[in-house]
């Protein structure tokens, strides 16, 4: 569960005093994520690959991110969609959501903890750039991306319903423990279920035994007899040259 | 490797002269599943789960087959899309596409087998009701359904580019061993290639041997460390009643 990225050392030395942000209190709020958010959302997508070991095949760029969840034409949740979990010592304002395509951003302000000690190293370099939509959010002072999930419709073609696939789901280290990953799963699965969705499916690292548990308390299904493969780079090329 | 269907022992009894259909020459095509396919493809479906121990929790049916594959306002490969596999004694016309966002059928006429014996208990129930687009193949004599693949558009926030999730691929038992599978793999395969695509990712039973042994053949990555989790039914309908 340890980082080894160097960005995290680099980034110690002079921001020691926003550590101090949050005394006692921590609100949050999920929300979907907008082209403002690429450079954070990269930032995370990238620690989320040094985490599970996977630098090496990890070719995301801020433009394929953009590309990739920005320049569909289907409203969100109907192609990869990305939410954002935002954190700040202050209570975020409610918003006022008609709409059922889109996503009603999930708000719980002033969790109290007896001991909230957090020591953010990067607290600056995750400001949230997000200022509300048209809203005048613009000085938008003490909030910042803590955390992501990736969904995409998927269908398996065992259920009536499609469903919609949980990619990754990415909650940064000094905010773990706080039950930000159980916000962010219950985020997608009740868009899922609120979309007439029949279900939610995502796949866990066999090492991860603390999220293991926390799904099977969950009441998740565990499918026991499947094992993951992909084909990319040269041997996906080479189908495309190839006639038999 | 058995089925265990019931269906195939009822419709074993007046079907004795359709196995002489091939006499040693088979050929094969795969082409892009339109509506009128629904009953064999949701015949496929059905077999499929009954293959893979997931009766019990199998929902879908001919509508919601329709509903999830051909409602889509996407193109083919932009939603969840079915390509059918069709065999006959007879081999297929050559078609003429141009576009670049169908499928151009991939067409094998005359494999050679020495030893061909099929014994299809099913073959007039898979008869093909597919006539082509606007052609005139409307008395499509000897034309049969023989398996099928379901893919939809997948994105993992790893690589900077989209895949195609390959959600299920079957042949019909008397058609193993003949290398359709790897024909509807590379049909996969070759169309995520054209379409710019990174990858081509999808779940092995890990039973499977003869199939883990040719997807690794094919210079498939297995991801060893991951294992699948589904939330649906009560405990997905749940987090639509839940607020926290």
């Amino acid at each position: 569960m340890e980082y080894s990225t160097s960005s995290l050392i680099n980034s110690f030395q002079h921001k020691e005093e926003h550590t101090t942000l949050f005394n006692h209190q921590i609100s949050a709020r999920i929300r979907l994520a907008t082209e403002l958010d690429v450079p954070n959302l990269h930032k995370l997508v990238t620690q989320m690959a040094e985490y599970h070991g996977l630098s090496q095949i990890f070719t995301t760029t801020e433009t394929s991110l953009y590309n990739n969840l920005f320049k569909s034409p289907n409203p969100p949740f109907h192609s990869p969609t990305a939410l954002i979990l935002e954190i700040s010592p202050n209570p975020f304002p409610q918003t006022n959501h008609t709409t059922t395509t889109n996503f009603v951003p999930i708000i719980k302000n002033n969790y109290n903890f007896d001991n909230l000690e957090i020591l953010d190293h990067e607290l600056e370099t995750y400001r949230s750039k997000f200022n509300g939509h048209g809203h005048d959010n613009s000085n938008n002072c003490d909030v910042y991306v803590a955390g992501h999930v990736l969904v995409y419709p998927s269908y398996n073609g065992l259920f009536e319903k499609p469903g919609l696939f949980l990619d990754q789901m990415f909650v940064r280290k000094c905010y773990r423990g706080m039950k930000f990953g159980k916000l962010l799963f219950s985020a997608v699965a009740m868009q899922a279920e609120k979309m007439g969705m029949g279900m939610v499916d995502w796949l866990v690292a066999n090492w991860n035994e603390e999220t293991i548990n926390f799904y099977e308390k969950m009441g998740a299904h565990y499918i026991p007899d499947y094992r993951l493969y992909t084909l990319y780079g040269d041997q996906l090329q080479a189908f495309g040259k190839k006639s038999d």
